[in-house]
């Protein structure tokens, strides 16, 4: 799909004028979820069970109007919030957001040092920059089979190969793992590849999330090609959701392996459980990777708006944040139940769902030969019928070594109401036994 | 000193073990003024004319207390502002800002259409993905000498070349402008060139102000090198201190200008003339340069924070924000008049100070032989004293066809208090007595 795009992109160009772009900006293609994204808001009859946003009546309005409130009640905690801070983030911050992580993981406080931990704009920030200051064009990242697709929209933009990893139920399939790094390597390829990017809690978009165990052993892994490579091979952990979890108990991060402090690039962020509309995301970072990256924002933005990074503050030295999260909790345990009743009532039963314990999503596969891509007739009449999914495909990459699987579908209760999950799903239901 | 820096970075990778970093993030270094930062940050007796932040008294506390208060008052207008917006930014904030600007432009609506309008984190990231659309590793940009030093950071960090153009006290120097555009021709390196970047109102680090004429005659020459050149030369215009006006009428911008349309990338902030803590910049950008630089914040961030976006808008939509900007006008006016007071009575009279109508800074020119760079004895007597300013040496380009001159200093009367500024001046005239 992202090749087509990309193609097409190319062709449209060379039509036109030259407009001296440059090469990055000639590859950055509009990703195909916008499309999907703008069909939603376009047609108000239509149910999206596509899109990754949260849940409007779970916001924190009050919570935030009070704290907001309090911030800029005074001059003296107003000013500093309405003013520069510095490049990685106010301290404050740094320092509760490394707490919070330390407790959530049951660490002792050196694996999580606020040092090393940085705030950005949403975790997709650190993503971008972190990508920027390991990888030159050509450079290799392995990615999940499937992975969030816009990751792979930056691999693509910055000219970055993505070589995908299969994903079991528990996590990476380490097996798998190290034949990828032994083909590499083999090819000569192996000093190409700068990291891998695992999506570590409720996977986007399978809702998978991996055990500690094939974490550090993903680790493992990596160091011993590390010296074939010349250099090190950095573990991305993405834990956006985490803390939208609602069954089931936490997994400790990869922060907490063997090793991490000087591989694991650890992101998060406050935009999924608090508030996407004030976005602020965070990372751990290995030192050298870290001062690195803290440059790259110095030109990014030099810091992320103080006033959201002090609505965050507040939030969690107040304990709201945390009474926040424990009532979203409540809220996606049951839209996650109602969508689930609802397929099991109109689903064909030879499509496997994979269910999750948190998260804002189901991930559905078809049997092989049911396309559920964007040009399938599946899609055409999931869309005549009101109803849009995210067809799995998107979520690969682009692999020379393996074909895309397009029998699968993303299906998220994030945003839609209750009914209207009820709804989407049957009239999804309904297209799929048309189908399948 | 940027090169030097460059350089010592590179000798530190060398010993280190090699860690696998792009030539991006090699070749992005701690920018100097950094260092001023931190030094004025752990020095609490120094009085700092180093630093560009806006004045603490005129932030608009009460303001955004209001403001934010009304937003979150309801689930209606709070849940969108606490929900994922769109790429480019919330419709409303785009409508307004345009016409905002086409008020300040007295404008008809044509030339600023609010649909090639981008809401950003700071004009700062504006100015980020521009150079990314635009231009690869090697390529060229035209600079003001001096200019803005974070933005030569940026293209330091990107690879990009800098040529420098002589700025004059109502803007660039258009014969030197042709010059070096011929100079380029000449060396077969025209094809290189992708856009020149002036800072065309109350400029950072001089506070010259760009005649309309000037912009409008850089426009047409460029145009002329066009042909040659085999693409369009972009004019980036950016006015970040455009609202921070004190004295004198407004400048139409270059969007004013014939075949700005096609040409004119226009950036400007909130940041400076409201809250630098709530940071909303933005920028009207050609159509096509609009559809790519869309597209990489897509992969940056999918769109600024509503939160603040909503802020600003509700700030503009209240007649509260033309209200604000009124009041910092009067106390920059105050604050400047202040300075200049000072200068006349401590510096010696063979310092050349160039006043400005509004921003900031001055501009103070030294006698020739007289260094006041970061490893001159002046630079180290006035820290030495207690007082920091920025040495005009950081804020010129690395241009290997001229010599950086290194007599100026940045003064900066934005953040100081006025006893701070009388007692800062005077510190610095003292130094300055005994060097020039």
């Amino acid at each position: 799909m992202t090749r087509l795009a990309s193609h097409s992109i190319f062709a449209r160009f060379a039509k036109m004028k030259s407009y001296a772009f440059s090469a990055l900006g000639r590859r950055t293609v509009l990703p195909p979820i916008s499309w999907l994204m703008q069909t939603a808001l376009t047609r108000p009859k239509l149910i999206s069970l596509a899109a990754g946003f949260t849940d409007n009546a779970t916001l924190p309005v009050g919570f935030s109007r009070k704290l907001l409130n309090e911030i800029l009640s005074s001059p003296k905690t107003g000013q500093p919030a309405l003013q520069y801070g510095i490049t990685a983030g106010e301290m404050n911050l740094r320092s509760l957001t490394a707490r919070h992580l330390q407790k959530l993981d049951g660490a002792p406080s050196r694996t999580h040092p606020p040092e090393r931990l940085m705030i950005t704009g949403g975790s997709q920030q650190l993503l971008y920059m972190t990508l920027e200051a390991l990888c030159d064009e050509g450079d290799i990242v392995l990615v999940e089979d499937p992975t969030y697709f816009v990751f792979l929209s930056i691999l693509q933009s910055q000219g970055i190969r993505a070589r995908g990893v299969r994903l079991e139920r528990d996590g990476l399939d380490l097996a798998h793992l190290e034949k990828v790094l032994e083909r590499l390597k083999k090819s000569g390829e192996l000093h190409r590849v700068k990291a891998i990017y695992l999506v570590t809690y409720f996977q986007n978009p399978t809702g998978v999330t991996t055990s500690f165990i094939k974490k550090a052993g993903a680790l493992e892994i990596l160091k011993k090609f590390e010296r074939a490579a010349g250099h090190p091979i950095y573990l991305i952990e993405d834990a956006a959701y985490r803390e939208l979890r609602f069954a089931g108990d936490d997994t400790s991060s990869a922060l907490m392996a063997r090793g991490a402090t000087e591989r694991i690039i650890y992101t998060g962020t406050y935009s999924k459980p608090f508030a996407t509309g004030a976005r602020v995301g965070f990372g751990i970072l290995p030192k050298p990777v870290f001062t690195i990256v803290n440059r790259i924002k110095g030109n990014h933005d030099f810091g992320t708006a103080n006033l959201l990074q002090q609505l965050l503050a507040r939030a969690l030295e107040t304990g709201l944040y945390d009474k926040h999260v424990a009532k979203i909790e409540m809220r996606y345990r049951l839209k996650a139940r109602v969508m689930k009743e609802a397929m099991a009532k109109h689903f064909p039963s030879s499509v496997e769902i994979w269910e999750s314990g948190g998260g804002l999503y189901f991930w559905a596969r078809l049997p092989k030969g049911v396309s559920t891509g964007m040009k399938s007739k599946l899609f055409q009449a999931a869309l005549k019928n009101d109803v849009l999914y995210v067809p799995g495909a998107l979520c690969y990459a682009d692999d020379p070594s393996r074909r895309k699987p397009d029998n699968e579908m993303r299906i998220s209760f994030g945003s839609a109401s209750e009914s209207n999950i009820r709804e989407g799903i049957k009239r999804l239901g309904n297209v799929l036994r048309k189908f399948v």
